[in-house]
């Protein structure tokens, strides 16, 4: 996925000559804390957040050019750059928002950081039903039963804990890879724990076909 | 993972009969765009934006409670609640911040949207080469050897391109779990493709035992 893929795309900018009292009533509309601020060309040349916006009304400042900070303070992103790189430009340094530019420095737009939010939570809310569904279909021949057979099994050692096979499968249909990453202790040995049902329901097709 | 464990406890919470003018100082200078507004008992009672701030300053409101949203408008979480609800609420809404409350609904800490792409983030970063580590050590006698062999005779059938163990080794060094799921087409089936590789190194393995 392309930074281009993830931008909002309805941001409103601003120059350098826009009122301050105009500018807050335009993002307090448009519910936005940060804003760029293009030149004529509208490639980036500064931005606003919030916090200038208040200082700015409090000490009567009149354009946007009085309170704005330069370029060189902002983060940006290329359209075609990894999204991840936005990810991790949002996660290192708290931002809000992301501005996305093209070849030209032009400002096409922005990723925020509700949207990141957004994008990264749905995989998290796969159920992890759907991760045995797509097991049970690469392991040609296996059943849902043996399939849940054998992660009550393997449940049972890991946890300690006796568990049927449909307790198990009501748990699957309720759960989320999310959570389930988190009660496992982290994403390995999630894993490594559906690679362990795949390898015991291959030793016991691999037994059957011998008897 | 609950909520109380994802908040960000270093926040400031305001009185209803704080000064707007004050109050857009000290959210400048902790440069949030969200305050929680508590009364003597340090229990949520309103909201307080940058917008509510740059509107109260143009039209000369001078205490916080002519500015503030209502609890009502507000979304909370228990601090016992999943920390999934605060992300679902942050991406749902466009959240900047979820306040997290306890039993007498006092406000204990903020879960921040940056700090949600931030942990989200952690998951994406992990290296695909370590999810093939929990592989090979949840199969035991498998070497990493056969490992990479079976990897790329999945990847060129799946792909139709030819790799050889060695490159797909490098590959999976340099890139990430996100890169991964992204690449593939969804958690599902690159998920698949590992059990596949899983289910060929474990038939080469019976394969070698019965000769």
């Amino acid at each position: 996925m392309r930074a281009k893929e993830l931008m909002d795309k309805n941001f409103v900018y601003l120059n350098a000559n826009d009122s301050v009292i105009e500018v807050s009533k335009v993002m307090e509309e448009i519910r936005r804390f940060t804003c760029p601020v293009v030149n004529d060309n509208k490639q980036l040349i500064g931005w606003v957040t919030s916090f200038d916006i208040t200082k700015g009304l409090r000490e009567g400042n009149e354009k946007i050019s009085d309170i704005m900070s330069g370029y060189e303070e902002i983060g940006t992103v290329h359209a075609d750059d990894p999204a991840r790189k936005a990810v991790i430009l949002t996660a290192n340094n708290k931002f809000v928002t992301v501005p996305v530019v093209n070849d030209d420095k032009q400002i096409i737009g922005m990723v925020r950081a509700c949207d990141i939010v957004e994008l990264l939570s749905e995989l998290y809310d796969i159920k992890v039903s759907k991760l045995y569904e797509a097991m049970q279909n690469q392991l040609k021949g296996v059943t849902w039963e043996e399939l849940m057979a054998a992660s009550a099994l393997v449940s049972q050692k890991t946890t300690g804990v006796k568990i049927s096979p449909e307790a198990y499968e009501e748990n699957i249909m309720n759960s989320t890879f999310g959570e389930a990453i988190w009660s496992t202790g982290g994403l390995e040995k999630f894993f490594a724990g559906l690679i362990s049902v795949g390898e015991l329901v291959i030793a016991r097709r691999v037994g059957k076909a011998r008897r």
